[in-house]
């Protein structure tokens, strides 16, 4: 390991080390990242930027970024004054590793939560415009208006690092899926680039808020679906 | 089709090619244009400007601008780095070629996509002050306090190019709406300026969320109509 | 009338012409005066300073301002342009002359519409902290803990100027009022200082969005109060 | 008292007195501080640095601060202008003294008044992942998720100073919990830093916000507990 700071000294604003700070203080903005929680990866060739663990997400410096090898997860670049490495690194690198994705975005955004405390294993919807923003798997072709979007809700483990093999089983199990929640913590959502990644978490999370409303009035979210209503 | 940049390099922030990329970001701090969806066009003269497919509607510039014919919808200027025409486009013409608008805007706000499940084949709702932004048709004279707004709904299509009759149709049926909501979708509004087709947006927004708001809690948008009530 | 610019070319950014601009911006952020709805008003001895009617609230500038004389109402500045006067006027006066104020805020606020849509003629909440945040006819002693708030609920009209009648019979007969509710509409709020009437404004509106959210919940605003709650 | 202003002219822009107007100016845009209420207080070895009483929270600046010491709570700065003490500064100096805090928060947030009043004596919630942020006492280790987060309400009192009492009592009879509610008012929130006190705000305040979501949708917020829930 060094602390090579090429790594984080470029002068190009879309550079990771300078984009993820951006990047992060808007999804703080959008109540996704309070509280140090969630963040987002940005690979970079063979290398894959992260943000430390337990910092203000609003106020990450490029100098605070981790850098690791995409392939071994090896750590090329540790931020000085005793910043310790994020618990979401495995669950962003299954992103990489599972479906080639560059970038990886995690929030603790509370559509995302409600959605697990009001559906079962899978979040369900469909005849809705914001479907034909997610790709199939996160990475191929976009779903249409027809198709019903599906997302995996796996259960919270004590430790994050641990649900590193529910999402993979999760992510096998349901190849098309664009992103994995997770039920009582949030969602895991990742693109072939940052900008895919991202649009693809906002119309995730748009979907759950509105799933969200909608079964609270007493609507199915998806309309000839079997599906259990609250009264 | 050229690509000669002189349409996209005043110094005039309130040109159409500076302007629009401040107005998409504003929708998008609303909650309105996340996920890449969404946008708006003004016409300058002979030309109308139109922001590109797929972006990031808060990291837009102006050089990603398309400008476009009025008359025949022929491109004059595309931008470069592989951007494509927004989906939208044949719908904002709607407005220029039906309502003589020169301006539209396009958003996916999920109070009007939450009034369009809440309600049948119109909006409607009286008896508030915010009306009194709208104009009649979107273009003449406001609405009184006294007037009704109706706002016609119509339902969405896998591909958003061919909402184009639907609106269209709509657009004549209702020679007074200043919009067009579509179901589980979003809603489109113009208007005879920017400003003013801003403005008539957040009007129509804020009494679509006021309505859904007022439904959900049992209560009536025209207080003597026959609509029925949530119980 | 002149259009003399000494009223609004002042370099102190606490100058009403200055201040009116970032406080408008403040309001359209809260969405307290989308659509061009709603404003302040802020006395300088013995002129008043205004933004005009129908224009975006978050791009006013110092030049947009009408000077008025607090006496009787005359225009000593009027922005260029063809912008009109605000239909607002008369009503901020109303708290200039009746109580006194320097300044005078109106919103359009949902919170606000949806109180008026849920009490009948005044609102009235009791044990909230925030009513701490109120002064005895929005001017002299704050309230305490023990008081109830009450607000006055006036019926709108059609148009803005007729309000000024019920607003002030509103103003006399609920003499420790901090401001007045107009239904389905929004509120008037006023104080000793654009400052005091600031925070007045929001603390009167969190109250009204706490109010809706415990009656829509099923409690009461005032414990012991006989007020209907929603079964 | 002197006035020296050594306290209040650090160029470093994480120097408490520096830091505490952007702090509040976020707090504010969260919705906490809204109507002048709240604010943060900041230690920084044997002074305490506090924001006056009754200031526009987003609008404050360095040379506001009063400074105390932590000792006796006497005044070593005061701001000019006639500027008052905030009535808060004996609750902030609870934290520091029962639990050695070098930091206190208060927000006035209507997601910790509205959980005072669906909640009784404490507000309890398991099983979230957010609980992870907040460690016992506000200042030891980090709670797990297989714990129950457990924070106690007292009540409010007609002057805030009266509040001192019974915080340090709630704060002695539940030594883990990591603040205290007040009912029908807010919170109090500490830490062994001003990131950390920050954080964990964030953390219970998103916790409040999503139980009382919980519960208004008949969902239980610790599911083995015997908690009433709304029918």
């Amino acid at each position: 390991m060094c602390n090579s700071d090429q790594f984080v000294s470029s002068i190009d604003p879309l550079h990771p080390a300078n984009l993820i700070p951006q990047l992060c203080e808007n999804m703080y903005r959008q109540g996704w990242v309070t509280g140090t929680g969630g963040g987002i990866s940005i690979r970079d060739n063979n290398v894959a930027y992260v943000a430390p663990s337990g910092v203000q997400k609003e106020r990450i410096n490029p100098e605070d970024m981790f850098v690791l090898t995409v392939n071994d997860r090896s750590v090329v670049r540790a931020p000085g004054r005793g910043l310790k490495e994020s618990a979401c690194t495995p669950l962003f690198f299954n992103a990489f590793s599972i479906r080639g994705a560059l970038s990886c975005i995690h929030t603790h955004s509370q559509n995302t939560v409600m959605a697990t405390l009001l559906w079962g294993k899978e979040f369900r919807i469909s005849h809705q415009e914001m479907i034909k923003g997610v790709r199939k798997g996160g990475m191929s072709d976009a779903l249409t208006y027809l198709d019903t979007l599906v997302v995996p809700i796996i259960e919270n483990t004590p430790n994050e690092e641990d649900l590193m093999e529910g999402m993979a089983e999760a992510m096998h199990k349901y190849p098309n899926a664009p992103g994995v929640l997770v039920r009582r913590h949030g969602i895991y959502v990742w693109g072939p680039t940052w900008e895919k990644a991202k649009a693809q978490t906002e119309c995730i999370d748009y979907l759950c808020e509105l799933g969200v409303k909608m079964r609270l009035a007493g609507m199915r979210t998806v309309p000839d679906d079997g599906e259990a209503v609250i009264p």
